[in-house]
């Protein structure tokens, strides 16, 4: 199944062209705060489905091409991210940049901050003015579907949800001049895209065989297969829930494959995974300069 | 006022030694999700105020010794930090450590993540059989009031509804042996104690002049004033909220002076800062040994 986030954080099944309106589904309680509904009906899934399924027959259909997608998870307690994670990407920044060639089995994760998480349908918004580079990063997204604590990667996959597709854009550092914490440079409001759906885990046969690409402005940048992840999936779900609790809705970003470069405004970035989607953004820059400037 | 939260998420008005529950000056939609419940008072505070009150009068006192204390803000949209930030703290941890001397203004903000998050009521739990360094830092954290982005430091005080105490527990990087990333080893579970109540900020005179102080087993190991401060609370948020957007309850730790020094189960840990409160929590080790070992 697809489920998507849309307009005033309304919840939907989407076929095709089309999305159904299933909020409903939820009770009353849970739809109080919108942008906890998706949590709410992860956290509850095996018990709401079928109040989802029949919400879905009932339901008119409507164009996606008229809503707002927003992240299928829109405010996740955690937005985890693995560190130079595809085994041709590590290196290919200078050893500076991927800290001398550790991996996330080094590394561990870093945290995004969930307030950087945009949908399908919005831009990235890069800081009026700054002349510093900003790059993409081109990610398949773990969607958390149960408390996980301290879960052994044998019993990992059982903790996922679904998937979706992430971009990580980032400020890069300059050494020497500016070096800024990499949870800082990846957490700009909009610098987190994921969508344009999540996909339900069933439907994916093999979460480590699916081609990940993106393009800026039709041309192909990133050209990669999950398969050459350094940390796997399950395993990575290992690692976080070592060090605390996870919780339905949160995101694990599984890092990025070569082909890293800039974005500017006036471009369009594309990111499309096997089984799980595709969804262009706009690159544009802030209206208005911020107090403090990047 | 001081506000706590305890138990199953309860909501309370401290005064002195007692708690009066105020939960049910929440309507009751705001109420259905408990660990939302103080962002929801805090995002309409102006609002609820007078009905907080009125619970006060009605409620009967409950010695805080008969509850169990949970964070004030208990799940914040983000918990940002502050890295190096007081004027003596900075080399003291050796060049590498403290990033070759840069403070907040350089290095921006880190990220923890809110599930480290823990009350005065409760411990901090090391990962069992480590023969890593685990520390202290002493900080004062400042509660988000108001939605704020792009906010000029000078209008930046009227966006604090509060301030805490807060530990920021850290596992210690060894240099050419283990170095994750930052936001990974600040973010273990319990890993960010912080309370002992919220105070509202109208009962801070002047949050840049505060004692603040840590005691290992009674021996005073950290001792400061928040006028010490490199980056000011008003710049702090500044520079987070031309970041993104911070949302009522987003907790900002602003950083720990000099005396840093490490922790073990066994020891118990004590934080005070003037005007605000003081807190003392336990160390532990964990019950089991986690899949992954740190």
């Amino acid at each position: 199944m697809k489920l998507a986030v849309f307009d005033d954080y309304r919840l939907a099944v989407v076929e095709g062209e089309h999305l159904y309106d299933v909020t409903d589904a939820l009770p009353e309680t849970l739809q109080a705060l919108p942008r906890q509904r998706m949590n709410n009906l992860i956290a509850q899934w095996d018990a709401l489905r079928p109040a989802v399924e029949a919400c879905r027959r009932d339901a008119t259909p409507i164009p996606v091409a008229q809503v707002s997608l927003l992240p299928p998870s829109p405010h996740p307690s955690h937005l985890f991210a693995a560190p130079a994670n595809y085994r041709k990407h590590v290196g290919e920044l200078g050893a500076r940049s991927v800290s001398k060639g550790r991996t996330a089995r080094e590394q561990g994760f870093f945290l995004k901050a969930p307030g950087s998480l945009v949908g399908a349908g919005q831009r990235i918004v890069l800081p009026r003015g700054s002349t510093r580079r900003f790059d993409h990063e081109s990610e398949l997204a773990v969607i958390i579907g149960r408390t996980a604590r301290d879960v052994p990667r044998a019993q990992a996959m059982e903790y996922v949800f679904g998937y979706a597709c992430l971009i990580d854009a980032t400020l890069r550092i300059e050494p020497g001049v500016a070096e800024e914490e990499r949870s800082m440079r990846k957490s700009f409001a909009t610098f987190t895209p994921l969508g344009p759906y999540l996909v339900t885990a069933d439907e994916v046969a093999d979460p480590q065989a699916l081609g990940n690409r993106l393009w800026v402005n039709g041309e192909l940048k990133q050209d990669a297969n999950t398969r050459d992840m350094i940390v796997d999936i399950a395993e990575l779900i290992e690692l976080v829930s070592s060090v605390l609790t996870l919780s339905p809705g949160d995101v694990i970003a599984t890092g990025t494959p070569e082909g890293v470069g800039p974005i500017a405004p006036g471009d369009r970035v594309t990111i499309a995974i096997d089984s799980v989607g595709e969804m262009s953004l706009d690159v544009v820059e802030a209206e208005q300069r911020a107090p403090r400037a990047y």
